[in-house]
């Protein structure tokens, strides 16, 4: 029997999709499932349901950073500000999928986003050529195929597909095609890959069909 | 030494705040700390920052009912689709501005709204008098008083000055100034009231301070 399979779904920019990466692994071991990470650009998925990034709404940037910090702190996780943010986090997306999802680079990125590795700044090309060479890879090789009409493609169609599954933030998780958002849905997701998940077909469908009888 | 208050902000249409509702005031009891519940009207939030709520966008609509089974699946308690979603909560959040905050009229109403109480519907008049009467009111003099142009002030002020505090959405709980956002926060809330909130004032004001390199 092949082993489950998780979609992971993240964009650097996320410090919740960062910490959603520290912790997935170590999830997904635990129930003999494995882990496929995919980058997607989060502005894409935002500019898809004409919504607002939290970090576009002042009070909510201000708190979700508050909540980050303890979330890191519960996880046991370094935190720490990266150099600007919001940054533009194409290159660094572009290396992943240039390098078919290779955990230790994305951990070496990662590291040098919101961790506490140096030099930090995954928006310069030293940086993330550092991070290639940290994990094992050709740093210099590696950004210029990043930058190749073919891997730009293949990020943006990897997005769109993920629109199609119905994403509208990350971290997303997909197994199974059931789909569970954020690090406050790990215990929600475990919870379901032990054949738990307590929601009811009927009810769901009572609620999914509901009929608005206002709006604003 | 009096208690310490967690004010607790609410709108009917929010399953997320009716969760929270059914667990702070057992979470406070915990800390001796008091709830004063305060409604405010979630669609002027949204208004107030041109954000689009979790019902406005199709795919997270209907992951957010899923997570709320599970959430309530885990707390307990029923949930049940209201007759619509969404519905004109006014009335409802106007008859608990004319009660004061009344907790068992809030009881009553959020019963009829995703519990499991019969008449449902809370935003028809008489749904609302029957929520006032199982609550000990007298439910027509609540409904005539709800309609009154001193009490549609008081909620919108009380919205304002939400607004002015900092929120963002619903449920939100304040204590000692700190806010908390969603029912997802009050292992946090409560980490917070027994003195180990591990936000360090350093590390958030880096991440506060952050200048942006790229907007989308």
């Amino acid at each position: 029997m092949s082993a489950r399979r998780i979609d992971f779904y993240f964009d650097f920019i996320s410090p919740y999709a960062y910490l959603g990466w520290t912790q997935i692994r170590a999830l997904a071991t635990r129930h003999d499932a494995e882990v496929r990470p995919i980058p997607v650009l989060f502005a894409a998925l935002l500019n898809a349901h004409g919504h607002k990034g939290p970090a576009e709404i002042p009070p909510k940037r201000e708190y979700i950073f508050k909540d980050c910090l303890r979330r890191a702190a519960a996880f046991g996780v370094p935190l720490q500000a990266p150099p600007s943010h919001p940054f533009n986090p194409l290159l660094a997306l572009r290396a992943v999928t240039a390098a078919d999802g290779h955990a230790a680079l994305i951990d070496a990125l990662y590291a040098r986003t919101w961790g506490d590795a140096a030099p930090r700044g995954v928006d310069r090309p030293e940086v993330v050529a550092a991070a290639a060479a940290a994990a094992g890879l050709d740093g210099a090789a590696l950004v210029e195929r990043a930058q190749t009409p073919e891997v730009k493609a293949a990020l943006r169609e990897a997005t769109e597909r993920a629109v199609a599954r119905g994403l509208f933030g990350v971290p997303t998780m997909i197994v199974d095609d059931e789909l569970f958002w954020g690090t406050d849905s790990h215990d929600f997701l475990e919870q379901f890959l032990r054949g738990e998940d307590p929601v009811d077909p009927d009810e769901l469908e009572a609620l999914r069909g509901l009929p608005g009888s206002a709006r604003r």
